[in-house]
């Protein structure tokens, strides 16, 4: 087999990452599961490579992380190692990690309880949080190659904005995460470091783009995850690990720093936004930390909305989404929606229904919106270093009309854009509707290679609400959720998707939902999926104390 | 002379304007200043049509306006009749109005004093104001044509967002007014209704392209008026005419209704704003009023930012910026801003020195995002009718180079300009400056069919900053301001732009400035403007009372 120059390039982000993994920590090959064993995610209590203390730190929120280490019942140094150990697993059980910044973080955390120990006080309020960090935002003379071969060579010139107010308020960056090659998979391969897979299921995808999050999600490799979104890139690795995401309203997290291809396309905008293990609380404090900071004053692109306490209440009113009209959902996703249904109407809350709006249309704007140059920038990357086209790359360029638009055409599509949003949002008030409840994805995590989906995440994109995916609690089940032989699919695509479903492809897959707020109610949208999260997981909620 | 189709569909608009005008208060030919008199805005009180109480009314601000109506002082029937009037002259003499709406003006002003009467309150905080409107900005069931020939048949199918909100708030809208073709010349001139031009000085122009505005607001032919800007066209008409007039914060103010050729194009975004003939207060009352609304939950491409009441402070630091190191001001201009240093310093203010940034490179990226298309759309459009285009059409669409760009190339001019936003912004932050005090203009108002530099305004478009146009209380002067022939031009644009100027050429012309504020400061600009107004025109301010 010949080495091709693309493959050189590569091995250099393979050399990078190799040498980055604190080596103490690997485990034997003979200790780990076999190669043909599908769920992984328990495995961490069964290694041996974290004591009973390491375990329940890695089982921790955010939050509880921050308070333990405020009262000096946690240490900022043991935290961040505790992560790294069951990073350093997953990593070789999911391969998700595209580099490990063990001394860095390890040297941080030192400091940090060392401030602790002088002050009394912690540095912020993500004093000693471990974030895992998809690799396209940038860190201060490290690679920063987005899934292009071609961009193996490039060095950040500084930490990405985010990054900078982040560590200001206490985090530590521990690992970084892989992401498929163009960043416009809803899976994770690329040519670079390979395909990562979901813990629940090796078979299966940990979703994508941030798929490197997903698996850090779901194999608890960090308390919280920064991921990117411009179709469902944060929310369907996410739901696919069992875990939760936030794609915030674009324009109120920097992007500076962040690697794109096209930088100032606007007419869609990518989005960066958490990703979490344990809770949709740890999402809220993530953007209310960064937005505190008031970064506008920083990227004017930014707009300048504080963010805003809200409380939760069940005074709402949630409309469940069961089909968008288009592609029907998979039967654990229907069975997932029927369970919350009942929860949620059990708990006293009004639940209505939801008549899709035109989300063809909304396909149709959004999708040539992705590469209105009929993606010529992506394949010059592509190019530029030889590296061969991994087929859903392809199928992601496929959504351009093959034309490279006008100018005159973009605009068109950007006019149409606004109207659908205004269209939509003056729907959402006129039904009386404050939150959309809705599958994250047609099914649950898709079997690797196999999301061609995306509208049931990249329809809020284009309408640019936020949008948070979380568990159902619900896992994929063989006598509960069998196919149903007498749906006759309504067009090609429909009959595609239904095609994949047998429950047997999907053994053990959590099942994900996603609740949508309106344009720029970022903070009510949190604070009511983390209340319905609860009620869902039958964590109660402090609200039935009252 | 054979008619073209053009002058038939042009003349339907004529038409509809001949046949607006209330008739009653036409004055004959030979009661009007003969044509060759270039000063007419004093002829108001001459004239004879309006009454002693009708001038007083025509010379108070929207503010005291709205409070004697709410005392009943005031009615607004006769408000709305003694602008009217005004509006009626000033149309005689400047050619500023596209369309009357007296009767429905009149009717509506008797509903507010019926209402007023009733309860013994007002409808709102405009209850009874007079506002004129620059055509483009759409009222139901009425033509709508941006200054194209191609659009006269163009109904409107509903009253613009913006002018439902400010009938809401109490307002009259009385006047139509005028713009140039193709929406961009700093000049008013259009195969319709032909050329407006400056009450000061009828051989020159009220600016553009809200000149209809700049001449209805320079002869106070209401209170406030609405224009919108994408390089100058608020500012200039204001400057030009001796009022005032801002340029918001682009996407605070809707534009949903309001005609252009691009819907969809964004990289350049052109606002709505007011304009106002007495005060900047004025203007922070429409703003006020406005978002106050909260109208984003209407047009979701507006930012949910509440409008701050700001406290006018003297602890500021104002920059001046006397060049803007290409096109050096016009004596009169420069005077002017010696004047204010002086009258600034002695009222206490911080006055330091503004060295441009990059003011060459900002033009490149402003002038190359206003026509992507090479105006594409805008010909299609002239050619449409066939209407001739006019010497400053073509002057506006050769700022484009002529080729399309790509979607790449306006992509890489998107992220230029973001980058320059960021290093202004950070630029301004460091040398501690919260204001830049500048020309409006590169001179006084142009001579009518002049105005070809626009970068002393459209800097702040492509800078996304609000910026406030006002008088400096100065008028050019044959003695004061004489031609420096000592001055050598740096390139072929600044010899250009010098050559224009001779103090006879500009007779009896204000001179207005311009404050600049940070991004998304709106609210503290047009609290420094208003003091800084009132101090040049030695008002006096309420904070010298303190």
């Amino acid at each position: 087999m010949s080495t091709q120059p693309w493959q050189l390039q590569a091995r250099k982000a393979q050399d990078i990452l190799r040498q980055s993994i604190p080596t103490q920590w690997l485990l034997p090959v003979d200790q780990l599961p076999p190669a043909t064993q599908k769920n992984v995610e328990g495995f961490p209590t069964k290694s041996g490579l974290l004591n009973d203390r390491e375990l329940d730190i890695t089982s921790m929120t955010a939050t509880a992380l921050v308070a333990g280490m405020e009262t000096g019942i946690l240490g900022a140094e043991e935290v961040v190692i505790a992560f790294l150990k069951r990073a350093v697993l997953g990593h070789q059980l999911l391969n998700f990690a595209t580099e490990f910044m063990a001394e860095k973080a390890i040297s941080r955390a030192k400091e940090l309880d060392e401030y602790r120990k002088r002050t009394g006080k912690i540095v912020g309020p993500l004093h000693g949080v471990p974030i895992s960090v998809k690799e396209h935002i940038g860190f201060k003379d490290r690679t920063c190659n987005g899934g292009y071969v071609a961009w193996v060579d490039n060095i950040a010139p500084q930490d990405a904005l985010l990054l900078q107010s982040l560590e200001k308020a206490g985090a530590v960056f521990h690992v970084r995460t892989n992401q498929p090659q163009s960043l416009m998979h809803l899976c994770c391969s690329n040519n670079i470091t390979g395909t990562t897979t979901n813990p629940y299921n090796r078979t299966l995808s940990p979703g994508g783009s941030s798929g490197g999050e997903g698996a850090s999600m779901g194999f608890k490799c960090a308390p919280l995850g920064i991921g990117s979104d411009i179709g469902g890139s944060i929310r369907a690795p996410a739901a696919f690990c069992g875990a939760y995401g936030f794609r915030p309203t674009a324009r109120r997290i920097p992007a500076t720093g962040v690697l794109l291809p096209e930088p100032g396309h606007e007419s869609i905008l990518g989005v960066v936004g958490p990703l979490a293990s344990q809770s949709v609380e740890d999402l809220e404090l993530f953007q209310r930390v960064v937005i505190d900071q008031e970064l506008w004053d920083i990227e004017t692109s930014l707009v300048p909305v504080p963010w805003r306490r809200v409380t939760p209440t069940r005074d709402m009113t949630i409309a469940i989404m069961w089909d968008d009209g288009c592609v029907r959902p998979h039967p654990p996703v229907t069975r997932a929606l029927r369970h919350a249904k009942e929860q949620l109407q059990a708990a006293g809350i009004r639940v209505v229904e939801w008549e899709p709006y035109k989300h063809a249309h909304g396909w149709n704007i959004v999708s040539s919106l992705y590469f209105p140059d009929a993606a010529d920038s992506q394949r010059a990357l592509l190019a530029q270093s030889g590296e061969p086209t991994l087929p859903l790359t392809e199928w992601a360029f496929g959504y351009s009309s093959g034309k490279t638009l006008t100018v005159g055409e973009n605009w068109a599509l950007n006019a149409a854009r606004d109207q659908y949003r205004d269209e939509y949002h003056a729907l959402m008030k006129s039904r009386g509707v404050d939150f959309i409840l809705s599958p994250a994805y047609v099914g649950t995590a898709s079997v690797l290679g196999e999301s061609e989906y995306w509208n049931y995440t990249a329809i809020w994109n284009i309408l640019d609400q936020p949008a948070v995916a979380f568990p159902s609690g619900l896992v994929v089940d063989p006598v509960l959720d069998k196919v149903d032989p007498r749906y006759s699919p309504r067009d090609v695509v429909d009959a595609r998707e239904w095609r994949k479903y047998s429950p047997e492809r999907y053994e053990g897959a959590p099942v994900g939902l996603q609740l949508t707020g309106k344009h720029f109610k970022d903070e009510e949208t949190l604070a009511a999926a983390g209340l319905v999260s609860r009620i869902l997981l039958d964590q109660g909620d402090t609200l039935s104390k009252l």
